[in-house]
């Protein structure tokens, strides 16, 4: 006799690592419960969608014969070429003077994606195998944990600062790495460098150079580039503070610096439009993975953001979406201030949708704890800062922080949620 | 002395078998030659793309703040419930009498995808190691044996008749498998069920029963399932013939049978939205694998086909769609009857956008041939048919044969381009 036929066992490795992610659980949790108020989600804020300009670029775009089967017809792997013009042009725009290597801006470098996360997984197809290794900060965001999970990537936590990744923990990480000559398996760091999710820091320019001279000194022992992932998907969220170039206005970034970032967030998550730049031989190698797996995002969602870019309408809708997350931000900071007891650290972000609170050790913030239960009961809901910790046996991880949005909720929900969390914090200290 | 840099030597295995796939190169040959007739492209009839119906759309969706905010955030991995239901409606409706099993069209086994290519992708990631193996139609759909490639998965082909693959040449494979022990690796068997791409096959509702029944048998010595994989991308686009019902019409269906459509082809290509209907086990793993693809497709675009299926838009513009190929596919039919020697073969399809030729075996059609070089000179361009057939150690690839699309091209540059394709016949022969 045969042992039972069970489907599980047909699986990949690939499929038989994918467990459930935490956004799902987070999604099921926030269903069915309307009277939630969510500071989890990563929604954006809504009622800042530019649903009259979307219409206005729609009827103009869809008005004629020409472009309008322009837009509903195949386009290519790497995307529009308008698209890609464009947002070499807003990229050089928001690096101002320091765009130091025109090359890093070459327009043949640039990938569109379906959305950025898809960027993130092409480059982690392209470049990880089973047992490699990603440095990652401590926090990060959650779903690129989520790919180097199902693809058995190994990660290793290099915690923030206010100023972005401790530089001299990053070293100790690679040394660490050198002496048990695990450099070979060593593939890239992946730095979420404005108003980081979740943490809301945002990387100085002076640490990405660093982070990337001493990546390049561990080079020759791993044998091969060990590239820098920056993840700019919420640089055009800046509400205050003066604007940072990005890694790709250093040198050797044509070489080493891996770029990408988003439309959905600062046009609409709705159009899930996001790019890459890359060095030329990952290009390459991502063109042909994507040519299997879309072979190209959807025309008719890149001659829309082509267009919302070239009329100006793109340019003239993000001042509104700036004042409305700064108004949110300070909503959110106002009752932190108001209604959290001082043993509660938190930093103000100068733009994006997070803030990160630190909790008393003592206060767990997992989602079977105390703390969890208590504001859940509430119908204030959060998402475990744990889950946007590596796996890393290095270290363990910290349980007693969260994420906390204002992306989503309305202001006066932000208060009443943050009033409610803090009666529980006062409750448990 | 450590070895030189380079950048090649840190991919993945993945990244490293990623070739240059034949799509890339056919996109290639194109640009800069505007005058060439394109019998190649898998690209959709233009003039008949419903810019209007778009337009419309867009407008009643746009036209106010609740459904256009819908539509302009993000929604679910799994996809919009709306869409979902109008799939599963409409298939219903197309499976006619003949949907036995209810369970297999229950809505909860339906993901939403950047077109069903990507469905493609994510079902191949949740199954396929390297080295496993998969058996598809000689010749079949070249992208998907891309897909297989990148993953370093084994091919086996198995003839296509005129009404679908020899279920002899079938049974013989597998029964080839089992005496060499490699039924374990076995994960499904892919069949592009409608007007096939390339060879514009539609197979009989009796053989897809029967190649169930077949896969079934083997599945003791497999101690797996083995999927059938039915690929109905062309379906919508019948423009003679009665309808027949796909595989999940059959018995069992629900734990075994592997469904995937598109709306790219019979609404907009531009409108990248496909959609899969899969076994519970395998459903779970491809949300969770989607989750970090993208986390789920454009809601935009999802909005966009519900509300035309709602409508009856989607609906109304079918037959437009059905008149212009098959008036197209008759144009290329009345020229092969008069331009080809009858020494070439061919067969009439029922529908899709494709017809393949089988020359005299002495005339070579890969892109190095005479007749590929002759034809390309004279500005006409086909798909080789040697891209059409999977690695096979157990057989050599037919090297004599091409794919010819009436998809794109006009009427009367059908007639052109095959006109001079004859002409070179003549000369060859």
């Amino acid at each position: 006799m045969k042992p039972p036929i069970h489907s599980a066992s047909s699986l990949s490795k690939l499929g038989q690592r994918a467990t459930e992610p935490p956004i799902s659980w987070l999604m099921k949790m926030a269903i069915d419960r309307p009277q939630l108020i969510s500071l989890a989600a990563g929604f954006t804020d809504s009622d800042s969608l530019p649903v009259d300009e979307a219409r206005a670029l729609m009827n103009e775009m869809l008005g004629s014969a020409n472009s309008g089967r322009a837009a509903l017809q195949y386009g290519s792997t790497s995307g529009d070429a308008d698209l890609i013009r464009l947002t070499i042009e807003r990229l050089l725009a928001l690096e101002g003077a320091k765009a130091a290597s025109q090359r890093a801006y070459d327009p043949q470098r640039v990938v569109i994606t379906h959305g950025s996360q898809q960027f993130l997984y092409l480059i982690s197809e392209a470049l990880c195998d089973p047992g490699d290794i990603v440095l990652v900060e401590d926090p990060t965001y959650f779903v690129f944990l989520g790919i180097l999970q199902i693809h058995g990537v190994r990660t290793r936590g290099v915690p923030v600062t206010p100023d972005g990744m401790d530089l001299t923990a990053l070293e100790k990480v690679l040394e660490s790495l050198r002496r048990r000559g695990e450099l070979p398996k060593l593939k890239l760091l992946y730095l979420v460098s404005y108003f980081q999710n979740p943490s809301g820091v945002t990387t100085a320019l002076e640490k990405k150079e660093a982070a990337l001279k001493l990546l390049r000194r561990y080079e020759r022992d791993a044998g091969h580039p060990i590239y820098l992932l920056e993840d700019a998907a919420y640089r055009e969220l800046r509400f205050s503070g003066p604007e940072i170039p990005s890694a790709l206005s250093l040198p050797n970034a044509s070489s080493r610096v891996i770029y990408t970032g988003t439309y959905s967030k600062p046009f609409a998550t709705g159009v899930r439009v996001g790019f890459g730049l890359l060095p030329e031989t990952l290009l390459r190698v991502v063109y042909r993975i994507k040519g299997n797996h879309d072979f190209g995002t959807s025309n008719l969602l890149q001659r829309l953001l082509a267009m919302a870019m070239a009329t100006g309408r793109y340019e003239k809708h993000l001042p509104l979406l700036r004042r409305r997350y700064a108004s949110k931000a300070a909503a959110m900071i106002e009752a932190l201030k108001q209604h959290f007891p001082s043993s509660v650290q938190w930093l103000a972000p100068e733009g994006g949708m997070y803030i990160w609170a630190q909790l008393p050790k003592a206060i767990q913030t997992g989602p079977k704890s105390k703390f969890f239960r208590r504001v859940f009961a509430r119908d204030v809901f959060y998402v475990p800062g744990e889950f946007c910790y590596a796996e890393d046996p290095a270290r363990s991880k910290p349980r007693h922080e969260m994420r906390l949005s204002f992306g989503s909720a309305s202001e006066s929900n932000i208060r009443e949620g943050i009033a409610r969390m803090g009666a529980v914090l006062k409750e448990l200290t």
